[in-house]
C-alpha cells in the first residue's frame, strides 16, 4: 500500500467531494480533509492551485500532486489502491459502470443543480428531465439489478457515484416545496437507496441535513439573485 | 489478440465515431464499419437496440456486446487490445489525460456544435466559450507539450480525443461565415495539429470535407428551423 501523503480538499456539502470520502474509507486510506469554507465567495488559495481550470472541489492531493474531477479520482484511487475494489476488473463491466456513471452525473447531478437554482415552468422543465432520466435507471435496475452493486455484498464505484441522489431530499424541501422522489414509483431505486443507506462505510459518513442545506440556500438564494439582474 | 467479432457504428462525419476508427486502426484492429444513413430522421433498429438510451453513435460492438460514448469505446480498446497502448500506463498520467479529454468534450466538441447550431449574439457568446478554452488549451499545451503525446512518437487518447478540432474548419465555414482559429494566436495548438495530420494513421483516415460539409449544413438548418417554430 501506498505510504505517501494524501489530502482531500472538499466539502460535507458536496456529493461529488463525498464520494471520495466513501471511497477513501472503503480503502481504509487515512487523509487529511481539509474543509472548503466559503466555496461561493472566497475559494483557497490552495484549490485556486489545485484545480486552476476549474477551481471546483473535490480535489484529491496525492503526495503533492493533484487529481481533479470526482469520477477521475475514483479510478484513480482504485489504480493505487487495488485492494478492495470499487470498478469491475472485465473490461466490458467497466464500460457498463462508466457509462452509468457518466449519465448519473449529467441526468441526475447536473439536472438537479439546474432544479436548486430554478423556479416556476423553467423549474417544472427541470424536474420532468430529472423524473425522465430516474425512469431509465428504474428500469435499469429493475432488470440487472446486480450492476450497481461492485459484488454482491460489496459497495462499488458507480453506487457512490448514485449516492448523489441523497441529497435530494435536501433540494425538494428548500427549492421544489413538494417531492421529486415518489418511492412508490421507482420501487428498485427505492429498494437500493434503503440498502446503500445502510451499509457500513456509507452510514457513518453520511452528511446531515445541517451540513448540506445552509450552503444549498444560499447557492439558489445567490443564483435567484443574479438571474434578476441579468 | 482477441479475435472476437467487430463491428462500429459510426458516421464519417462525426467526429466521435472518426476517433474510435482512429484507434482501431493505430492497433490493428480489423472491424466492420457500418455507416448510420440518416442520423437525423431515420436511426437504424441496429443503433436503436444497441444504444437504448442516446441512440447516439459510435457504439462499439465487440463479440455481440455493444459499448456505447466515445471516450468509453477508447478506454475499452485500450484494454482489450493492450498494444500500441494509446492511454498512459501510470495512475496520475493517467488522470491528466482523461481530465483533458473530459474538458475537450465539455469545453471544445460541446461548444462547437452549439456555434454550428446559433446566430448572432447567441452564436457570438458560444464562440467566445470555444476561445476562452482554446486559450487554457494553449498554455497548458505550451507548458507541458509532451502530455499530449502518448509517447515521443506515438499517438495517444488525448491526440485522438482532440482530433474533434479538425472538423473546426468546417464548423466556421457553413455556420460562422470567418475565422475562429487563428494559427498566430495559438502556435502551439497549432503546431499540435499540423503534427496530428501528418501522422501515419491520421492522414490515411481524414475524412474530407464532403464527408463533414452536407450532414453539418442539415443540423443547422434543421435546429434553427425548429428554434423559429419554438
Amino acid at each position: 500500500m501506498e505510504k505517501k501523503e494524501v489530502k482531500l480538499i472538499g466539502s460535507w456539502s458536496s456529493p461529488f467531494a463525498v464520494r471520495v470520502i466513501w471511497a477513501l474509507k472503503l480503502k481504509g486510506i487515512e487523509f487529511e480533509f481539509i474543509e472548503e469554507k466559503d466555496l461561493m465567495h472566497n475559494k483557497s488559495s490552495l484549490l485556486v492551485q489545485s484545480n486552476p481550470v476549474y477551481k471546483r472541489i473535490p480535489v484529491l492531493i496525492h503526495d503533492g500532486k493533484p487529481i481533479c474531477e470526482s469520477l477521475n479520482i475514483l479510478e484513480y484511487i482504485d489504480e493505487i489502491w487495488p485492494h478492495n475494489r470499487i470498478l469491475p476488473e472485465d473490461p466490458y463491466e467497466k464500460s457498463i459502470v462508466r457509462f452509468w456513471a457518466k449519465f448519473t452525473d449529467e441526468k441526475l447531478s447536473e439536472v438537479l443543480k439546474n432544479v436548486l437554482t430554478s423556479v416556476g415552468e423553467d423549474q417544472e422543465k427541470k424536474v420532468k428531465q430529472f423524473e425522465d432520466a430516474l425512469n431509465i435507471l428504474e428500469s435499469e435496475m429493475k432488470e440487472k439489478k446486480k450492476k450497481f452493486f461492485g459484488g454482491e455484498e460489496n459497495l462499488g464505484y458507480l453506487d457512490l457515484v448514485l449516492g448523489a441522489i441523497l441529497w435530494l431530499e435536501v433540494i425538494e424541501e428548500i427549492s421544489y416545496g413538494k417531492k421529486i422522489f415518489d418511492p412508490e414509483r421507482y420501487p428498485s431505486f427505492n429498494r437500493w437507496i434503503e440498502e446503500f443507506k445502510d451499509s457500513n462505510i456509507i452510514k457513518e459518513n453520511l452528511p446531515t441535513k445541517d451540513q448540506i442545506s445552509p450552503y444549498f440556500r444560499n447557492i439558489r438564494k445567490y443564483v435567484l439573485a443574479s438571474k434578476t439582474h441579468e
